[in-house]
Parts: C-alpha cells; sequence; structure tokens
C-alpha cells in the first residue's frame, strides 16, 4: 500500500483542509496516510469527522513554519516542523511521497536538502500545471525560482517535465517547448538559444520555442524556461486572471441589468471558475529529489490536498523518480554548463 | 505647431485607421501630420474623409514592411518602407516624432538605428502602459526584447521611464520598482540583486522588488526589467486575458439562463473591454532613441492611432528626450556594466 506523509500544518487554512482530504484521499485512492503535526490539533481535528478503518495515523511534529518565516531559517531553525517530520517519514522509508499546502520555498528547502536530489540531477525543479484553452493541461517549469540556470539545468528540466507529463496525464510523447520571445531559433537569449539547440539534439519531442502568448493554447504540453522567468510567468499569470475578474465584477456590478444578468449567468460563472481553479490539480511536484513531493497552494482546500495526494500517489506508481534517473543518466551533458 | 510622422502602411489594417485616426488627432491636438506610405492608396483613403483646412500631407514611401518581414532583414532591405521615411522625416528635422502600428521589431529597428540613440542611452528601451486594479496605469519596460541586459542598461531604463511617467501621467515622484521574485533585496537573480542595489543609491523613488502578481495592483507606477522577462511578461498577460475571455465567453453560452444573462449584462462586458483596451494607450514609446518613437499594436483601430499621436505629442512637449539626456548624465554609471 502506497503510503503519503502530508505535512498537516501547512497551508493557510491547516490543519482542516489538510486531514477532510487526507480522509477522503484514503477512502478514494486506497492510500495509507501519515499526517504530520501538532498532535492535540490532528486529534482534534480528525474526531470531528468519520474515518474509521481507513489506514490514517498521526505523527507528532512540535514546530509550524509559517507563511511568513523565511524558507531558509525555517529549513534550519525549525528542525522538528510538520515539514521536516513528514519529509523524514519518506527519507526513512516509512512513506513513498510528501505533499504540503504550506511556506513553497521552505518546504522546497526541505524537500532538497532534507530528502537530497537524485544523483542524475543537479537541480530540482517546480513543475507548475495549468488549464489550456483548448481543454487540456501544459505544464510550466521551473517555477520554483532556480535563477540563473545554466543550460544544462533546462535540458534536465525538460526531462523531468517529460516524464511527469507522460506519467499524470498519459500523453504518449508530450510536447516539449522552451519559453522565449520568438519562434526562430535565434531568438531569445544567451542561455535559450543554447538550449534549443541542446534540446533539438536530443530524444524529446521538441517542437521549439513557444512565446508567452502561446502557454494557454494548448499547443504545447511542457513548457521549459529558468526559474526566475518561471516564477514571473506564473504570478503574472494569477495575477492578470485575479485583475481581470476584478474589473469584471465592478462592471458587472455597475447596473440593475447587469446584476440581473449577472444572476442569470451565475452558473456560468462558477463553472468558469472550476475550470480555472487550481485545486483541481492539487499542486505542483518538485521534481528531481529523492521522494516524490508535491506542493501545494496555500490556500488549498480540502479537494485541493486530495488531488494532491492523488498526484503523489499517480507518481509513486508511476516510477517517475525511477524514469527520471534512467532518462539523465543517458544524457551527455547531465552535469556543468 | 508639432509635427507628427505617421508610418501609414504598418497596421494590419493599413492604411484605413492610420488616415483616420491621423484625421481625428489633426482635428483634435492641432498638430501636423505626415503620412508616409504608398501615395495612391493614401491619396484614395484620405478622399473618403472631410479634413480641408487639416494640416495633413503625404510623403511618398515606394515600399511596406509587412508583419511577417524579419526585423533585421526588413531594417536592411526595405530602405524605402514607409517606416523608413516616417523616421528619415524626424532625422531631417521635418517632424517631431513618428509614430506606427508595423512590425513592433523592424520599427525599432529602424528608430533605433536610422535615429541613433540619445548620446547617454545604451540600449532604447520599449515601454508598455496597461490599467491597474486602482483605475490607475503602470508601465513596464524593457518589453522590446533587450535581451541579456546589464545592470547599467536596468538603471537607465528606470530613469527613462520613470521620465514618460511623469510626462504623460502627470504624477510627480512616480513610484520606480524592479520586477522580481520575491520582495526581499536578497530575492532575484544576479542581474537583479546587483540592480537593486544601484537603484536604492539612486534618486529616483525606488519602492523596491515587486513580484509578478503585484503589477497589475496598482500600488507602484514604473516597472523595471530586463527586455526578455518583460517580453515574456507582456504576451503572457495577453494570452491570459485572451484565455479568460475564450473560457468565460464558452461557459456563458452553455445555457439559456447565462445566455439571457449575457445580453443583459452586455453593457457592462463592453465598458469592461474598453477598459482593458490597449488603444486607449496608443501604444508603448521607444525610450532612448533621437526623436519621439511610439509603436501601436499591429491592430490599432484608428482610435488607438489618434491616442499614439497624442502619446508622441505630449512626449515632445514635455521635453522628454532632453530629460533623459540630462538625467542619464548626472549617472556616475551610465555606461558600461
Amino acid at each position: 500500500m502506497i503510503t503519503i506523509a502530508v505535512d498537516a500544518m501547512g497551508g493557510d487554512h491547516a490543519p482542516r483542509p489538510e486531514v477532510e482530504g487526507a480522509i477522503a484521499a484514503a477512502r478514494e485512492y486506497g492510500v495509507r496516510i501519515l499526517l504530520a503535526g501538532l498532535a492535540p490539533e490532528l486529534k482534534r481535528e480528525l474526531a470531528k469527522h468519520s474515518h474509521r478503518g481507513l489506514p490514517i495515523e498521526i505523527v507528532p511534529a512540535s514546530e509550524v513554519i509559517t507563511m511568513r518565516d523565511s524558507p531558509s531559517q525555517a529549513f534550519r531553525k525549525k528542525k522538528d516542523s510538520s515539514a521536516h517530520v513528514a519529509a523524514k517519514l519518506v527519507r526513512g522509508g516509512q512513506a513513498d511521497a510528501l505533499i504540503s499546502a504550506g511556506n513553497t520555498g521552505a518546504v522546497m528547502a526541505v524537500a532538497r536538502f532534507g530528502l537530497g536530489t537524485l544523483s542524475s540531477v543537479d537541480r530540482p525543479a517546480l513543475a507548475a500545471p495549468f488549464p489550456t484553452s483548448r481543454g487540456g493541461t501544459a505544464v510550466l517549469l521551473d517555477v520554483g525560482a532556480n535563477v540563473d540556470s545554466k543550460p544544462a539545468h533546462l535540458v534536465q528540466f525538460a526531462v523531468m517535465g517529460e516524464i511527469y507529463y507522460r506519467a499524470i496525464f498519459g500523453t504518449r510523447r508530450p510536447k516539449v517547448a522552451l519559453l522565449s520571445i520568438g519562434e526562430e531559433e535565434m531568438k531569445g537569449n544567451e542561455l535559450t538559444r543554447e538550449v534549443h539547440s541542446r534540446l533539438k539534439q536530443s530524444s524529446l519531442n521538441f517542437v521549439g520555442n513557444v512565446e508567452g502568448r502561446d502557454i494557454f493554447d494548448g499547443s504545447v504540453d511542457v513548457i521549459v524556461c529558468d526559474g526566475f522567468i518561471g516564477n514571473i510567468a506564473l504570478k503574472i499569470s494569477e495575477g492578470v486572471a485575479q485583475h481581470i475578474v476584478t474589473l469584471l465584477k465592478d462592471a458587472l456590478q455597475s447596473t440593475l441589468s447587469s446584476q440581473v444578468g449577472y444572476v442569470l449567468s451565475r452558473k456560468a460563472y462558477e463553472n468558469f471558475r472550476k475550470k480555472i481553479d487550481y485545486s483541481e490539480y492539487g499542486g505542483a511536484p518538485l521534481l528531481g529529489v529523492r521522494g516524490v513531493t508535491v506542493i501545494g497552494h496555500g490556500s488549498s482546500n480540502a479537494h485541493a490536498i486530495k488531488n494532491a495526494v492523488r498526484v503523489a500517489t499517480e507518481l509513486v506508481r508511476g516510477g517517475v523518480n525511477e524514469k527520471i534517473e534512467q532518462e539523465l543518466s543517458k544524457l551527455p551533458l547531465a552535469v556543468g554548463a
């Protein structure tokens, strides 16, 4: 039975959604759950739900990392945090994977340095899935702030992203693209020009450069970039979406007839919001660490937590880390610049 | 009287919106217009409108740069294009500014190499204005693909962006920010950390780093970044906006009641679309070239062209280029890394 360690104190509303989502996941996916966190709180929360017969256990942790903690400080000082304890369960072999909706930077540090990276991986990459206009999913990586990446890092990101995409979305030959400022090979900066030429020579289904405008149109599956760009891209997307929803809400509340219109079209809105709802994806896997790690949005609800457990389970079942080791060891340029 | 050279063959629908917008601008802003382009077409187009007494002249150009042309090829080979002719009018002193809705890369090349850069400027920067959630405007630069920028370039972008913002939006001390991946000074890549420290020591109203999510919230006025990032940021914003509108449209057309809702709220939608309509801004100035240059969206309508003329006129009246020379000559780090 696959065992998932859940950082039960990580999210903005912890431990409520963590516990509720974990119970739902244990029931639905037949996995065992280890809830890492403050034991009294977790007991109280568990008692609110029926979970008889489900394989759910509490593993005590005495500290909690908050969203305001500096990632490096939290990693170094809060050694008995729920995130650290969850990672230790993975390192010790008691759990197969770790999920957290906590402080992204801190969880990345805990996973990267607490679990270590796979032997053929220089830098783990955070891979963000999002819905495309065609109704599919695309994945952008790295969005986890690996700044000043070297060409070899981006090639590794491409390989890892492609393996993850196959495991979760079932596409046999995902289309891999490089985020740049023009489709032509020569468009871009020094980094992307070099990466373009290396990806062209790789065995991946590399379809060339894509521009920022095209990442949502569903024409490609895996989009690779430096973590500085990826982080900005992700946050701009969130910013624009929020911005548009704000403007639209203002506009729709401005007159009586549009208010009536709003009420009549509310269901359509709800469908729409569900479509762009991150919680359907559960979270973003941190690829390349020894032990599957999925990081959810801080505002994750129980549905998001349940889906994070599902994604972690599929990554374990799909043997994603073994495949990453295999594929990267074949690369002639695995390490260095 | 201020004279604006209009590349009348540049946009996707040229020369119709160019001619119509130029006439409206001449009437409204009291400026003189030189329409550069294929003379027979421009005569035919002008004849459709009443423009008696308005100072509008045609300056013949025998070639047209298309959106499909490679910018560098178009710049080198189509020497008698409408964009080249418009730039020559500025260089020769017959016009004070140039506007174009043509191939952005080609127009940038024509302006940069045809007009030259200001003596204290290493690289011109394209500055994109956009509406914020608070109803104001923020400006992002460089979005014009100055890749692999050095710290000194970004400092120059900051100075130029601030002067432009003051001239067009009337703010006395615009808030200048650096696009990065965290608010703390140490967050970012090598480039942004160095630029942060230089901007902190400058006389600008530098408010620190902003993340991608915050550029739309109206908390800052001028946001500085490398052109690779800026170009991706701009295109992602367009992509997300389009993506959301598509999803929303699908959602609203899915049921009868939401269709009724849509009709009732149509006016609100129109207000909303107007708010996010680029045409209100006219275009993005290319700051740092000898001669004011404003580049519009390829799909510019007459309203956008008229506004581009307005922006160009205000930049000339505001003495923006003189101010840029003045301010940059004071910088200790104007040239080099």
